[in-house]
């Protein structure tokens, strides 16, 4: 493990990487329209699929609900690509 | 970011952790069965729900194909929960 204290940065904030600690390991969320990907949530910690839609919560507990449904997950590319019901 | 290359050891396997690179975001795939979670794949890093179930796809390629859904993902724990379709 990297002995020394070190920061990274997501989204505008800074984090410390602790020694032991491998990192941050959240997702962005993308909201997929037609052949375009549109960022919808970072820095994505939890989805839980309920009956109100899915709820995502960001690694601050910041929360979004979308009528939807996961489509894909790539958790090495950090990546969550999800899909909007049809209204 | 840390300047030194280093070893982490995932499954009973190493990884280069490489200066510039935060760390490898796989996460373990859980069966829930009633009120215990077990073990279903380790280091997932793929999951695409399909017509014929959920392929789950570890860091190596090796995949899975489950008929059921995901009931949680906490990306911080680095834990995928899945439920398997009654039979």
């Amino acid at each position: 493990m990297a002995e020394e204290k070190d920061i990274i940065e997501r989204g505008g904030e800074s984090f410390p990487l602790l020694p032991g600690v491998i990192g941050m390991c959240e997702a962005n969320a993308y909201l997929r329209r037609g052949d375009k990907d549109e960022l919808y949530l970072e820095m994505v910690d939890k989805v839980l699929p309920q009956p109100e839609g899915l709820v995502l919560e960001d690694i601050f507990g910041r929360r979004k609900v979308l009528k939807g449904r996961i489509l894909e997950l790539a958790l090495v590319d950090h990546r969550i690509v999800l899909e909007e019901d049809p209204k």
